[in-house]
């Protein structure tokens, strides 16, 4: 067994004997164990206990553990923790308030004392149990491989890993080392770190799945293994895609390629939506079926504009070439769009220049050659430029973002007024860039909405006398 | 339920409405469900009965399906099968030999019909126990994404897909859908179809796992779907492996580049194994974990010769740049390596030249040019070439494969003689090509082992009268 575990240590676990380890040691069987193991194989180790104070034998069992580390001459380290409070403060079960207060510490120790890994000692028998846990929770293979031997970044740490050496080492035969070594574990606490369905699995499940077939351990164990390989390939190929096909990234938002993402098959668009997810909610532990699957639909629709509420507010947002993913949408970034923070107005004179967000300038100028003016407003092309007939104006035009109720009666719709929401939407423009967009108003009324419709009632014609060019145009120096 | 599968059988199933389709019907829920479905959804369908008569109900049963089909004028055939016979001849348990029976006659009338697909109708209950079952026997990805859509190729057909469109449709579902069109099944006979093993699971285990989370039938049915796309992706970078690595392929033997397989991830070198085992077991359904483990690590250890035993008499074998999996040593081609038949002799002239297998030449010459001959016998660097004194040969010099017990002085050695085994073992010759390696010999002794050594007794030395110049090459015309 030691020669088992002294290869775990150093090939699977990457341990250096020069390292100093902290390992959690609750006084059970796997953790004497672990630490026994660690201790004789010449590692320098740190006993940390934490005393849960949830069973009158707490206290004693702290003893326990204290005696053995200096007996043999170890670092012993312990804390008290008051698990009901913290659990009612948080609205968590107990046994997940034990866990959260019982990493936090086995970490924070970890960080002053400098130390190498954080251990503790999940047995193989945990390992099956929890593969089975994952089973019922309908989890794929992010979920059957299993515990990793190492586990880094940890929800705890990103520097420090999470290291479990006796994940493939049977409950039995750690007793038959403890007994070996004349180590008496405290009555074993496993019901503590362990909730109520853990146990139904243990006493009850694992049994009956032996009755079929006496291997089912062994089974389960192995293919955990080999699930945990194939995640591997498949992480790498998500990490390259991933890398491949971000094209923008902020705490707030992140943002792919889409014909990028469209290509990568399901399997590997679902592993990027779920990495995509935990980028914003890191301590997700289980992301529902439905919600990927809604992701995955969304991106096969196609639609041009629009977005899907993934969970807990987070949404998956398509723009043209662009798929986001954000908290909200008001926390995508406005530098692409021109913008205008609602209730804001400015006056624009002529000639005049008034800087917008992000570079974006509005520009507004008389035109010197009348003639060309008036050709050039009816050859135009460009959304983002329109020529006005100056006499229609009432100067200063001013500027500001949609209000409820505004209308417009463009150019080509023979006198009709249309709502500046629906002329928006009909041209998809984002949701996000409408509401700030930056309008163009004379006297009250709108005047022009930039990159979509100019007002026909001041349109150019043969017969005008003074022409103002606007231009709402990216200043590419900044 | 009729949309739904509509669009199952159009996008996941491919069905065509131009096809002819073969639907195995026992006269169950599942399989009248699904004629019904089909007839229903206009697909031209042809029923088909097995009568395992292993049950006194079996003739009415048949007689019920046949009434069906001609009620709804669709096409029916039937045959009768003797299951018990057929498996105490093939030592198949009697749920075996009527899986074998019933499949073989689905794609015999398949392909005498020119049909499109042969459709049976498990069900997501069955997906459900399949997956449970691939679990507790420790299957990986392949076996836990349980049953596919189509099936292509099938162990019956390269050409005919075996095609289940129910995969996703529940037991319940199923039997509200006959309910609604008043359709009355047999009494259900899946206890045909399955095993005792299966039963268990679906009476014992499967409302166990529900009473831990109601929903596990769902989630494992979902985590079945995710993992079948993942193991796809996985199929396909399996699949251009093993493209950019096969170096030989023949019906007894396959050729791996090694560096190129060494530099695969663990998990898809495992897949590789498997589909390179499947290749030459084509019918094999579990591979065991621990065979697979075993050449894993064969790969990995980097001996330049050497073998292991898969399963089955299937071998791998390293030699030099390839990794061989062969049925046996003796399947590997020899093309590669000059052979003599063992027993066989042959006699060599001087001059003459000898074909031996594949294009291998064996030549003897005298040496015209004397001293120009002692000089390059002196500087000689191709082990496939020797120059020997003539005076001290015995002609006609004979040519046979190793024998037990050969020995020879070699050049060098001091006089020491060595076995002609060791020789070969030293100098890394593959095991296969040692047995009939050619042996060129003098007066019962041996001369030249080409590639290897020339006898000290031979050597050309400054005073030799006579020179003759042998030759192993590879005639590179042929």
């Amino acid at each position: 067994m030691l020669d088992k575990i002294a290869n775990i240590l150093q090939l699977e676990c990457k341990l250096q004997q020069t390292d100093r380890l902290l390992v959690g040691v609750s006084g059970g069987p796997d953790s004497l164990c672990l630490l026994h193991l660690l201790h004789t194989s010449g590692y320098r180790v740190i006993t940390a206990h934490i005393n849960h104070q949830l069973r009158p034998e707490a206290d004693q069992e702290a003893e326990v553990v204290r005696q053995f580390a200096a007996k043999s001459c170890i670092d012993f380290i312990s804390c008290v923790i008051d698990v009901r409070v913290y659990a009612s403060e948080h609205s968590l079960s107990i046994e997940e308030a034990a866990r959260t207060l019982r990493y936090r510490y086995l970490f924070e120790q970890a960080e002053r004392r400098g130390v190498g890994a954080v251990l503790v000692a999940h047995s193989a028998d945990d390992q099956v149990e929890t593969i089975l846990m994952h089973l019922l929770r309908g989890s794929g293979l992010s979920g059957l491989r299993g515990m990793e031997y190492i586990t880094l970044p940890n929800p705890w740490s990103d520097h420090i890993p999470l290291v479990r050496p006796l994940l493939s080492t049977w409950r039995e035969d750690i007793l038959k080392y403890l007994d070996k070594n004349q180590i008496v574990p405290v009555i074993d606490q496993s019901n503590l770190d362990t909730t109520y369905f853990r146990n139904r699995l243990r006493h009850e499940l694992l049994p009956m799945l032996k009755s079929y077939n006496p291997g089912v351990r062994q089974n389960l164990l192995r293919a955990g293994l080999i699930m945990r390989d194939d995640y591997s390939v498949l992480q790498q190929i998500v990490d390259e895609a991933w890398e491949a096909n971000l094209a923008r990234q902020d705490p707030g938002y992140l943002a792919f390629n889409r014909s990028g993402i469209l290509e990568l098959p399901p399997s590997i668009q679902r592993y990027l939506l779920r990495k995509a997810i935990a980028y914003f909610l890191p301590g997700l532990q289980d992301v529902d079926f439905d919600c990927i699957e809604r992701g995955l639909k969304f991106l096969a629709e196609g639609k041009l504009v629009g977005q899907v509420d993934l969970l807990a507010g987070l949404c998956l947002i398509r723009e043209g070439d662009l798929f986001w993913l954000a908290a909200s949408l008001d926390a995508l970034p406005l530098t692409d769009y021109p913008a205008i923070i609602p209730g804001e107005e400015f006056s624009v004179n002529v000639p005049s220049m008034l800087s917008l967000n992000a570079g974006w300038l509005l520009q507004a100028v008389e035109t010197p050659d009348l003639l060309s003016a008036i050709q050039e407003s009816t050859q135009n092309q460009d959304l983002f430029q329109a020529w006005v007939d100056t006499s229609e104006l009432q100067l200063p035009l001013t500027v500001r973002s949609r209000k409820a109720g505004d209308r417009i009666q463009p150019i080509g719709m023979d006198g009709h007024s249309v709502k500046v929401s629906d002329l928006m939407i009909n041209l998809k423009l984002p949701k996000r860039a409408r509401r700030t967009w930056p309008l163009v108003c004379s006297g009250g009324h709108i005047l022009w909405v930039p990159g979509c419709r100019l007002s026909q009632w001041a349109q150019v014609t043969a017969d005008s006398r003074s022409v103002v060019h606007l231009i709402l145009s990216r200043d590419l120096s900044t």
